[in-house]
Order: structure tokens, then C-alpha cells, then sequence
């Protein structure tokens, strides 16, 4: 695997916080860092000449999306989603697992994978631990994930026990399939709200000396509590030389406790998702832009933010466009919320090195829940 | 109007055609030069950053519609329209005449003005020459346009006629209305399919020594080949120093016909709208990137274009895009419209300088119809 490294820089006196330097073959991802989603090999709404200006380093895929359109071959022939897409940073993409098991009409689930009817035109497809692998290899991110069955909050330990012994199973075929030197797996953390079976997904899998690890699972529908409390318990298990990632959170204070236990990377669709409805992240908060208060406003969204939204515009003017629909507000709110967000997770890294994260970021730090 | 001028800088040997520098507060249009429109103070999806790569010099706003939403008020309060939008750049608002006669449910037109039911909110509207300037001055764009009478094609010379007239006076109040130097009022050309009464509106307008002037009411529906009969025959008649706007019209052999026939500067909104139906102009043709062929084309929409989407991106990336209804495929698409229509309208400037304009551009300047 010399083509990845992570090399950790600093560590908070206080907590388990971290800062650490990811390398990849497109580049490094400093750490502590939120990644954008460009489910469709794009963030939407954004060119990649605006997602970079976000400071943006690297940034998610979707392997389930990709194969039903355009299917990961014209990605490949391409010339992989970095070229088709013109991201030139680092890469991620998720295994597939988690949208087949919370977007599909699913018709079935054996030890040997998933069948499922793609929504795009109602053929059953058939998804292995081997496909999504091959489909990854094909797709050409950087990090790809291992394929891992995402049961719903709620069913009990002895269906989390099950879907966490077949994850492990999934993940050593993952491995075995996995071709390319120039990918680094990670494998991916289930058990539930099993702070028990975590901690024994996590033995399982620092065993097999992968690249680096996530915490799957956290953000299928339990309450934030329980997140908060399988993150606490787990993250500090995992080996520090290498990332750890925290699948689908992007909250403020998720991601500020979530770094105290010692993640490094973050992934989450609420920036341009929020701004496809008309909010903005400022200062913590979430602003309604359509607000009539902010008709007449014409100060920026954030004096102190640096993007090209708060250099250039008045709240007045987005609310101006969102009230007349028109779509170059989606793309401002999210070339805003996105620069927030990454600037959220640098201001920590740098508050981290500083020795001040605790101080500065006890705010978020309080207990959730 | 020592804040404007035209210098007329080389002239086609074999036609009418012309190139020149029209100065304005906010910088130079090289003429002949095609004018992106950005209705709502935005050029659809784009930012002004994006807007300024593709060439643009000046673009317009529309009167009516920023009256409507979010009111000339606001837009004044903001600093004008180029700071509201953040367009440095030269600018023009039309004067509303058009859309509220051609979008409006028309409720009386008399010598005063019109009356109309606002589509936003249900109220009556009264709009008259002096209300439509003091809208225009409001917004502040650099060159403002006269409230005029467009009749809709086959009313008959009578009425035609009629609202000849009446655009006239309504000229007069205009010029009284405007009240800042640092925007130019140009005159509208109305006649209809009429050509002596073009040849008289031209006459009666040159009296009055506008800074500009535009031939209008020539693409509210008539034939093609009527259109370029009326540019034909009226363009050559005015002032040849100063510049001369062809409204809404931006098809390629409609701008290279009248470019000969003397006509400086184009607007239509056709680059955007043609983008949000998922079709690109390339090489003089229109094409359906959504069109089969596409999805597995790995090269530039058109490899001699300088844009942002040609560099970057693939044929098959765009048609992806556009299967998934992702926004950022308007977006793209527009960048290269807008750059593609820009980009014509330079290169048959360049070619009228060099002195190969009927040569170069022979495939285009045949008769319409
Ligand atoms: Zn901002
Ligand atoms: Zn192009």
C-alpha cells in the first residue's frame, strides 16, 4: 500500500482528537476534514472549479448510482470517475451497501449478496461483495469501501449479530477481489447499538491490517444519542496509524464529538441538500433564506466567510433568487454551506494543532442527547 | 452623453457590416457582439465569474420582470443592478414594453400607458413611458431602453401604424423622464412588416440624437424572411455613429444577415434556454446531447471551443448529466452556448477587420427564406 499513508501530526491533550496528513495517489486530504457527495459524479449544482474553491479535498461517489447511470463502464472507458467528472483531488467511493439496503425494492438477502430491482427500469440486479469491488475497480476513486449489510435500527441484536458476522465475511471477499494497488479498501465497522459487538467488529477487522477504517451504520434512523454513544465507544478502538472515517454524519456538533473520539473524515449530502431548499449554514446555525427578514438584507450570508457566495452577494440577492426559482441560488447556497462545513473541520484541525480544541470548540463538546 | 461613445473602427468593403467600440460607464462592448440575457438580475445557472469566461461584454436584465420581483426598490437600495447581481460589466435593461405586451393579460392600452394584471400577485399594473424610466433608473443599467407599443404580427397597417405613433410620443416622454447622465436612452425602431413606415420611424427618431438605437417588434412571431427584409432595409438607414441593437434576435444566419445589413448588437435568450432542454449549438447546428449517440462519446462537445465545459468535459459526461437530471448539465451547457453565440459574433468582427466577412461567412449571409 505504498500509495496511501496517513501520518499523524498533532494529538489534544484532552481528548482523542487527532490532526493527520492522508495521502492518495490524487493528492492529500489534511485531517480532520468534511468531504462533499457527488452521488452522481457530481456535487450538485457545482462545477469542480467551484468545489475546489470550497477547499474541498476529497470528495464521495456513489457506486450504487453510478452503476445504473451511466454504469461504471462509460465511467472506466472514461478514463475513471476522476477524469469523467474533471476532479483532479482525491476520490471516495462507498460500496453500494447502504443505498441498496435504504433505496431498494429488495427481494432478497443471502450470505452470498443482495438482489435487488434497480429503480431505473425494474431490472433485478443481483450485488456481491465481488461485483461492488469490480465495480470500484472500474469507477477508480481512491478509497473504496467494502460492501457491507446496513441492517434498520431496531431489529434486534441477534439480526445485528448476524449482519455484522456477514459484513466480516463480505469484507474478507472484498479483499480477495480487490485489484488494484492503487485503491486503498477500507473496511467498515458494524454491530449496531452494540457497543460489544463493535468492539469486537473492530478486533476482527484491525486483524486483517486494512488502509483504513469507517463506522458504518450510524446514520440510518437511530436517535443522535446512540450514534454519540457507538462513536465514543468506538472510534478510539480503531489503530491510530491509520483514517478513520464516520459515514454519512456532517452536523456541527456530530462531527465535533465524533473528532474528540478520534475521527478524521466525514462525509455528509446535508450542504447541498439544505441548499436545494433554500437554507444556509451560518455560524452554527440553519438559516431559512426565504425568510422575509431577509429581503432588504444587504449584508452577506457570513462577512467572515470566505467563498465566492459571501465575497460576492447579499442575502437580499439570494433571497431574491430563491424567490424568483431560479437555480443559480442553489448553486451559491451550496458553494456557501460546503466552504462552511470544510472550514468548520479546518478550524478544528487548526484549533487541534493550537492545543485550544477543547476550549474553543466546548460549545459542541457538551454530551448529545 | 459624454459618458458614451461609438467609434466606429473598420468597415466591410462589400456590405453594411461594421466593427466598433461602444463605451460605456461600466467598461467597452466590441461590437458586432452578442448580449447574454439575464432576466431576474442572473443569466440562468450561471455566475457572474462563469458569465465573464464566456466572452460576454454586455448583458441585459429585464425591466418588467425585477418590477415584479423583487421591485426596482430593492434593487436601487442594493447599489443598482450590476452590484445586486455582481456584474461589473456593461449592462442594458430593456424598458418592459415587450413582456407586458407579449406576457402580460392586457387589460387597456391608451395614449397614457398600459394597464395589466401582474402575473406575480394578481394586481393591476399601470405602466406608462415615465414610470418604465423611473424603474430603469432605479435599476441603473448603462443603457436603458424606451417603453414602446409592440404590436402583435397581422394586426394590419392601421394599427400598426397607430402604435408607431404612439411609441413616438411615448419616446418624447421618455427622454423628458430620464433623469441620469450616466445612462444612455435608446430609441426603438417600430414599423412592423411596413418598411416605409420603418424609413419614417428611423427619420423621426435620428431628430432627436439618441445615443443608440434599436430596430424592435421583429420577433414577436413573424415570418423569417420578414423579419430580414425589415433589418435589411431599416438598418442601413441609421446613424452610422452610433450603435445599433437588434432585439431578441441571436440565431446565427439572423445575426450574420443583419451584421451585414449594419447592425451592431444582438440579445436573445436562446444560449440558456436551448441548455435547459439539453441541447448544445455547435458549428452553426443544434444538437440533442441527450441523443443516444452521446452517452459513449469521450470527446469535447466541440474541440475548437475555448470554454470551460469543452475543456473539461466529454460529450458522454454531459449526456450522463443530463439523463440524471443533474442541474449542473444546464449549467455547462450554458457556459458553452453563451460562449458559442459570444464567440460567432467575434470571430465575424474579426473577419470584418481583415477584410473576409462575405468570404468567410458566405454559408450564412444567403437569403432567408
Ligand atoms: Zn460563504
Ligand atoms: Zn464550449
Amino acid at each position: 500500500m505504498s500509495n496511501f499513508s496517513f501520518q499523524c501530526q498533532a494529538r489534544c491533550g484532552h481528548t482523542h482528537a487527532r490532526t493527520g496528513v492522508f495521502s492518495t495517489p490524487h493528492g492529500i486530504v489534511e485531517t480532520p476534514r468534511f468531504m462533499p457527495v457527488g452521488t452522481l459524479a457530481n456535487v450538485k449544482t457545482l462545477t469542480p472549479a467551484q468545489l475546489k474553491e470550497t477547499g474541498a479535498q476529497m470528495v464521495l461517489s456513489n457506486t450504487y448510482h453510478l452503476h445504473l447511470q451511466p454504469g461504471e463502464e462509460i465511467v472506466k472507458r472514461a478514463g475513471g470517475v476522476h477524469k469523467f467528472m474533471g476532479w483532479s483531488g482525491p476520490m471516495l467511493t462507498d460500496s453500494g451497501g447502504f443505498q441498496v439496503f435504504s433505496l431498494s425494492e429488495m427481494r432478497s438477502i443471502t450470505d452470498d449478496g443482495v438482489t435487488f430491482r434497480s429503480p431505473r427500469d425494474g431490472q433485478m440486479i443481483h450485488l456481491t461483495p465481488e461485483r461492488s469491488i469490480q465495480i470500484q475497480n472500474a469507477l477508480g476513486a481512491d478509497v473504496i469501501m467494502a460492501f457491507d449489510e446496513c441492517p434498520p435500527p431496531g431489529v434486534g441484536r441477534d439480526a445485528v449479530e448476524k449482519a455484522t458476522e456477514r459484513t466480516y465475511d463480505w469484507l474478507k471477499r472484498c479483499i480477495q477481489a480487490h485489484e488494484r494497488s492503487d485503491q486503498a479498501l477500507f473496511g467498515i465497522v458494524q454491530g449496531g447499538e452494540y457497543l460489544d459487538l463493535r468492539a469486537e467488529a473492530v478486533r476482527m477487522l484491525t486483524d486483517l491490517d486494512l488502509p483504513g477504517y469507517a463506522i458504518g451504520g450510524v446514520s440510518v434512523g437511530e436517535a443522535p444519542e446512540v450514534i454519540d454513544q457507538v462513536v465514543q465507544a468506538t472510534a478510539p478502538l480503531l489503530p491510530l496509524d491509520k483514517p478513520r472515517y464516520l459515514m454519512g454524519v456532517g452536523t456541527y456538533r456530530e462531527m465535533v464529538r465524533a473528532i474528540a473520539a478520534g475521527i478524521d473524515l466525514f462525509d455528509c449530502v446535508i450542504p447541498t441538500r439544505l441548499a436545494r431548499h433554500g437554507s444556509a449554514l451560518v455560524g452554527g446555525e440553519r438559516w431559512n433564506v426565504k425568510n422575509a427578514r431577509f429581503r432588504e438584507d444587504f449584508t452577506p450570508l457570513d462577512a467572515s466567510c470566505p467563498c465566492y457566495t459571501c465575497q460576492n452577494f447579499t442575502r437580499a440577492y439570494l433571497s431574491h433568487l430563491l424567490r424568483a426559482q431560479e437555480l443559480l441560488a442553489y448553486t451559491l447556497l451550496s458553494i456557501h454551506n460546503i466552504t462552511e462545513l470544510v472550514g468548520f473541520t479546518q478550524r478544528i484541525r487548526a484549533a487541534i494543532a493550537e492545543g485550544t480544541f477543547t476550549e474553543e470548540f466546548a460549545r459542541w463538546l457538551a454530551p448529545i442527547g
